[in-house]
């Protein structure tokens, strides 16, 4: 098992509540309800991979990280205004960081339940995007994973199974492989925001 | 422990089934779905909750309250045209004390449970507010929790707030608080109701 | 215990997740979203009962149906445009058939459990639907349970009703019992494809 180092696990919360304020302020919405947002959009992940797992859900055994989203949230929206517009850009990288660490830690927390490299990259990748999944359903505009034309959790996915792989061929290195496969995620989804990096046209459906 | 009134769960899970079948009428739904909405709508909120805490799920082991909150569903749909429309706030104060009853009862369930004071708070939140939220997106309304202008959950986090700080200074009197927290939800969800209350606007976002 | 056919379960799994692709084409999805509400159709019903009985989700136990539903996905994206809205008829004749086996297998699995045949009955519906509230949800269309005009979950709830009650009064002949509430439900379903059948008008709400 990897240790997640707990600043990145914070730039990740926080990050993914950032993205539930920015999706709050769309809807002229109240400090109370920008809050629920924050905090469902940087837990919800987590929450349904434990869910799926079967085990007690991580907050009701350690609130911490909901008190860092809840933090997060209310510094973004005193801050709104003035900054979180200027800085988009900056989240969309710390939301990539976010992404990154969230598949990796979730993918050793299935392999070391026992379960198969399979079922923990999905999980990898439940974690990363259901929190989003549910931050849209609540703010009622169409899921991002869905409606987005530039690759969203594509990097998620590779980038949990190139660690799957990795770690299944060489598992002594397994510190190693999750910087590699942590890394990879990131510059693949900076990559992907930079370029605007979509599906070639043939892998796109058109009616 | 406190002892909820069979009475009081019976009036809560009405209310609540009943703003199902009113959210049904908006969109020229027949009987079943209306049942569905009803049902969903009245027991959504303890689902979530008993998921979030991974026991078994109440109506798994008791389906009276699933077949009151069908009763009142069929019931509300043959009186609709005539009767809900007419009392439409009326229900909405059935509504507030079915708030208050369910979120003082999931405290209660939690704690009991062995979980912290917060996680609680959290649950009885989710209880309160989970069910509303499955049959808003159900009915592909945005969430009143979140597009909702007046206080509709705040009253139900300020009141499990003060029911968890006073079981927690003094134990004893588990039942008088309970009393005075359910008291406490209804008169503020019934005073926000009646002056349209909101939060001020610098406590709103604007873009 | 029944033993439900794999065939049977496959050409449901494959039908539910072309559902999915159906979906995701009105959205100009790419192959990868394409794929995700594929296997999101197809799994979600049986997930969400595994998550509300508190058993392993099954698919972490057995990825299969996961692969079947990933397979299905990619060929229909390739032959959609040329295929799929040609034979639209055909997969609602494949769903029907999905439901029934899906509805009557999730009665066994909960049976099996300890439950109650009002709880069993309960668990069909929602395997045979929430695969597909998911999938509209996630697409942003009103979910078909609600919106739709025709009967579409009432013959799985009658056709599980049935096979609760046969089971209940004559336990001996369950494989009997599990054909014949199979082939009503395929049978009520086609039925109401066919003939457009509706909800009387006294049975609907018109506000």
């Amino acid at each position: 098992m990897i240790e997640i180092p707990a600043l990145a696990m914070i730039i990740g919360v926080a990050a993914f509540a950032i993205t539930g304020v920015i999706a709050g302020a769309r809807q002229d919405a109240n400090i109370f309800t920008v809050v629920i947002l924050g905090v469902v959009t940087a837990v919800g992940g987590g929450t349904v991979r434990d869910v799926l797992l079967e085990v007690p859900i991580f907050w009701t055994e350690a609130f911490t990280l909901i008190w860092v989203a809840i933090a997060a949230s209310c510094i973004a929206f005193f801050f709104a205004k003035h900054v979180i517009t200027r800085l988009a850009r900056t989240f969309l990288y710390a939301d990539a960081i976010g992404v990154a660490f969230f598949t990796i830690a979730a993918i050793d927390k299935t392999l070391l339940l026992g379960h198969t490299a399979t079922v923990a990259v999905t999980m990898g990748f439940v974690t990363a995007c259901m929190g989003g999944v549910v931050r849209d359903l609540l703010t009622g505009t169409p899921p991002l994973i869905i409606a987005s034309e530039d690759l969203f959790v594509t990097p998620a996915v590779v980038g949990g199974v190139l660690y799957a792989v990795l770690l299944k061929t060489m598992p002594a290195y397994v510190d190693i492989w999750a910087i590699v496969a942590i890394g990879f995620i990131i510059a693949f989804r900076i990559y992907a925001i930079r370029t605007s990096l979509q599906y070639p046209s043939k892998l796109r459906m058109h009616f």
